[in-house]
């Protein structure tokens, strides 16, 4: 088989993801290439040096412009904090190297769209790692969406819920900074639902949000209180251009919600409701079931005909939240394979960003703010 | 309108439900009689007077006899201790009156079938008041299974729990005496789980059973310690006559369960799974769904056109646990009426009774025993 | 047991359940009164009669002045459309009679501060039938966060989703006429989750919104094709006086579902979880749990122990929609017999339009509108 | 780090999941070896081709005695149909080397008794792939039980229940011979219910089941039909030696369920509920919660001090039925190096089977059958 060189930037919780996918997906998906951990690259040579034992990384590096640099490298991958995304992605870009980029893409729409062109110019393929996208159930909502089984859709209301901010003591860490992650829980997870936003009903018209920080200053490493500058929260109601209303709430402060993303949508033929904490199942209402036994079903999405599913076990035997990264990983494979474009991609991720900085506007201007065509 | 002149036996848990049920069925359906609540009976003046004004009993007895003597009384309403049932009904028949009895039936298919013959020697009109059948979800679930939905039966899995024992402290009362109630959990709740299971499957072939008593002595209210003699939990497998396999589980030990019953039931071509704590809703599945989105449909059963809800209110709107209690006596007054039989009947009150018994008789023989024909 | 006489003014699906109320409390409950159901109220000469007949109102009047005027009639039940209410209400308040209204309480807030205003000086008894605060499980979440058990509250998330013009070719009533309710899904749904929030968080600081009506015109009766004036949905974010996010979203175009109001509310020190299809159920998260066995419990509100419980039913026998209701007429009833007052009364009514009229101006304005204090 | 030669025998679906937790244990874990995958052996040499690539088998066999007799391999892994589990279990061991087999253990008790015996002669470390004990789910709820949190058990009910046989056209395979699997249902299925009873509650007593053949004949891929001899469904009942009751349901005719093992236990101060198709996921009712909110937790089992999830994600982002085996392998190992036995053993795969054989008996006999201490 043929390999493919991967560069890996970020050692963390996404690093660890993405490594396993690198690892995995040669063992279930029949893939055009087969990655090759070639170098991990990260700031503390300490944990570096444990991150590239453990997934056996090949290499290491300390500076993300020696590893951009280096000739034996195919595929940058960039799951650092936000703030560097962009002058990875567009060093990379110019190297003529693949990118797959977590999310969100950037700081901002500005720098989203320097990505963009970066990555038109050269011609590589690029990605961002709205993973979601490639959970089974989510991919069978878009069948079922494309095979008109919903209709014309009304509704999209997302809640993106978690609870590691609840307790006022917990420590000040870089997400807490607006400087180094662009939002908080704006940027970290309405992420997430926008994307799946455009990507199952379409190209948002408007926005409308407020954002709250409920905790003012944490206690540092160091036992100093620092200022917290990014959102704790953000609710925004959103029309789309398709006449969908939409709703998106993203907190952190959502007491008892460990990594709870739901997704409704209601349509003139039917509904779909999908709940990240139960990933391997999705809820589907059709107003064709026959009348005395309408109801929502709950698919279990383990199926062979199942999206992605064909790969791994028989019925009922559920895949876990990482699966994700592996469905990516072979679709972003593929894509360079055949020269052809993966979605989403850093056009998404900029369209995506376009969203989320309207909300934040909105959210000082208290305003609706129109998306740009 | 006629009237219809009922006493009622009986004035406690059951006795209320039933109260309220002849008071407000002629609100809501369209009966052929106004039930007139003429006479109330119990043995304890004080709760008796209590009870007649509450519900607006026009007059009292204290002694059942004395109300079936009476002539200005056309349906008895039987609401006592099982112990009670067989004398109070047989009387009730010869007197020529209609008789709805409380389940189960009577202490034993023996008694059952004295009740039986003597409501079919006087020519009455006979109900037991397994009241579940009358859930609108139950009934859906009949209307289903007779259209086929489910295809041939293979499985009907039944668990009823409740936790009122758990605590050894919890005082001795009749329920604990098995020759008050004639079994525990078995007569009290199994009785409803066979019953169903007769409904919506068939006849039984042989079942095969354990009973058992956790708590082998409980105090009386004057402190004294009593032995219980009547089973905390049953549990049983039967086969059907048409070859399903069953399962029965009773037990007053189930901690955290107040009221569930839960039955599931597998057929050829789909599945029906119904709890009784969220009585508006009946689980089901096709087989003939489409491949990608087949799972189990939530139906909320108040839509109009599911039985008895026309009468009641919106969809979504759900109805309570005594509103079956209502279904049961506007189902029973039109019988009478009309001059049909009404089922569950005598008739089904002796064989679920039967049932019952050979339960009781294989945990003592430890051996399978077959339901007569 | 003295009586107290009631005119009710309103046939249909309101009506309906407040008969059934009036009829079923003094089984019950341990009421001051016995109401008398003297006289009923309505247009229709042939469908009034139908009213009476079904639930034994004594007399009937087909204008609601002379049934405001009449002597014999202590307590005025408001069960009509809403652009009646007011005058209804104050004509009642000034000849002293005690009123129980129907929501949302008016077509805007003049006219609830007039109804307010009438009360106040007649000094009158008056309630709104916001019926929702006395479902149990909605009790049991009003103690628990007076206990502190929910500590701050950071998050009120609403949800009230029908779906019954889903259909382009369901045909035009009167509440798709806004000068007959003053608006859609707004009026109707959101008045209830936002007296819910008024109820368990406080009082609202401003509010930001969008309405939009999905099928511009329906077919009338007679074929014609009507124009659509009130809000299919209503979609709107909100702020709090004590710094929490609310979010609140009602259509009628949620596809499946039948009568889903689901409230989220999240708090420093736990949760809160209820949806109204499951209306005996509240899920409770509590951060003080056992580190290693937390979770939402799913608190059956079936307990003698619970909200009005004590006089219905053992654990686990689920109560129905309707019976919020003769809660409601309960302790109006008592509220009348103490002289005292009951919530929620017009204030509560008067304060709910605010915000209902608030997030109707933020709509047409497109921005935050604040809540006079 | 020190290798560990691994061997492998089957390569269908549970060699895919066993090669899988061997290549992705160290990247997560701590463990005392790096799992070298030395050689697979599978009877079809196409097969065993395309699995070697797949996952990177260094070699293969395709006789089992030759992988067995190879001096460089240290741990034979067992993924081959029951009927040969025994003798190269007892081959392994005479060699010296550790084996995982997996479940049912064998054809049957004395074949089991062998096993134990061989690997306790020879000393080495042997386990069975009882992988669901190493759910992070079933793992807190034995540490709850431990703890005391559910008191003394009384109830032990468990269903398994798959779909895959409900079409009477599905193929005749090698687990319909009762020669090649040693039962059905019973032995694929109710060894996991088993295997979990006696890890949580302890040893049975006595059993009581019954079997059944719904499809008596099948179609082989050449036309022939061919008799079934398997069972389709097992259902029994049992004591254990603590008093508790059992209940145990197989099935593979339950219509709408993929891979649904649902257990329940109810005990003096508590209950625990648990479904391998939501295995992230906990129910935990406790009678010591505050009385007005007493329910079921849902607890989801994703929390860095829940059992094995250290080594994963953050809370709330799901692992999948294939980590199982990847925890199974790391306490497998980690038993290898501290020459310490691990659990379920060879004595638990023997005891186990034990059980199955004796309710096989019950099914034949229709009695009682008790399980030799």
């Amino acid at each position: 088989m043929r390999e493919i060189n991967v560069g890996i930037v970020g050692t963390k919780f996404m690093g660890r993801a993405h490594s396993n996918a690198y690892i995995d997906v040669p063992h279930f998906f029949d893939v055009p290439f087969k990655p090759v951990l070639k170098a991990a690259c990260g700031r503390d040579a300490e944990s570096l040096k444990a991150f590239a034992r453990n997934f056996g990384w090949q290499s290491t590096e300390t500076a993300w412009e020696k590893l951009v640099a280096r000739d034996d490298i195919d595929l940058i991958d960039i799951c650092t904090s936000n703030v560097t995304h962009m002058p990875i992605a567009v060093a990379a870009a110019k190297k003529g190297k693949h990118v797959l980029c977590e999310k969100p893409i950037a700081m901002n729409a500005d720098e989203a769209r320097r990505m963009l062109d970066a990555a038109q110019e050269s011609g590589i393929t690029h990605m961002v790692a709205f993973n979601y996208r490639r959970a089974p159930a989510i991919a069978l909502a878009k069948q079922l969406i494309e095979q008109g089984k919903i209709g014309t859709i009304r509704h999209f209301n997302a809640v993106y819920y978690q609870d590691w901010l609840v307790d006022p003591g917990f420590p000040y860490v870089w997400r807490h900074d607006v400087k180094e992650g662009g939002s908080g829980a704006h940027g970290d997870m309405s992420a997430h639902t926008v994307d799946l936003a455009r990507y199952l009903v379409g190209e948002f018209e408007a926005v409308n949000g407020v954002q709250e920080i409920f905790v003012k200053e944490r206690p540092s490493t160091d036992g100093k209180m620092l200022p917290v500058t990014a959102d704790d929260a953000t609710y925004f109601i959103s029309r789309f251009q398709n006449g969908a209303l939409g709703s998106f709430l993203s907190t952190r402060f959502a007491t008892g919600r460990k990594n709870y993303l739901r997704i409704e949508l209601f349509g003139s033929e039917g509904a779909l409701v999908f709940n990240l904490e139960r990933m391997n199942e999705l809820e589907y209402y059709s107003r064709t079931d026959e009348g005395l036994a309408q109801g929502f079903r709950n698919v279990i999405v383990t199926e062979n005909k199942h999206p992605y599913i064909n790969a791994w076990w028989p019925p009922g035997h559920i895949i876990g939240w990482e699966h994700t990264f592996i469905h990516e990983v072979k679709d972003f494979l593929q894509g360079i394979a055949e020269k052809k474009p993966v979605t989403p991609d850093f056009f998404d991720g900029w369209r995506c960003q376009q969203v989320l900085d309207a909300v934040t506007e909105s959210s000082v201007s208290q305003k609706w703010v129109s998306i740009a065509v």
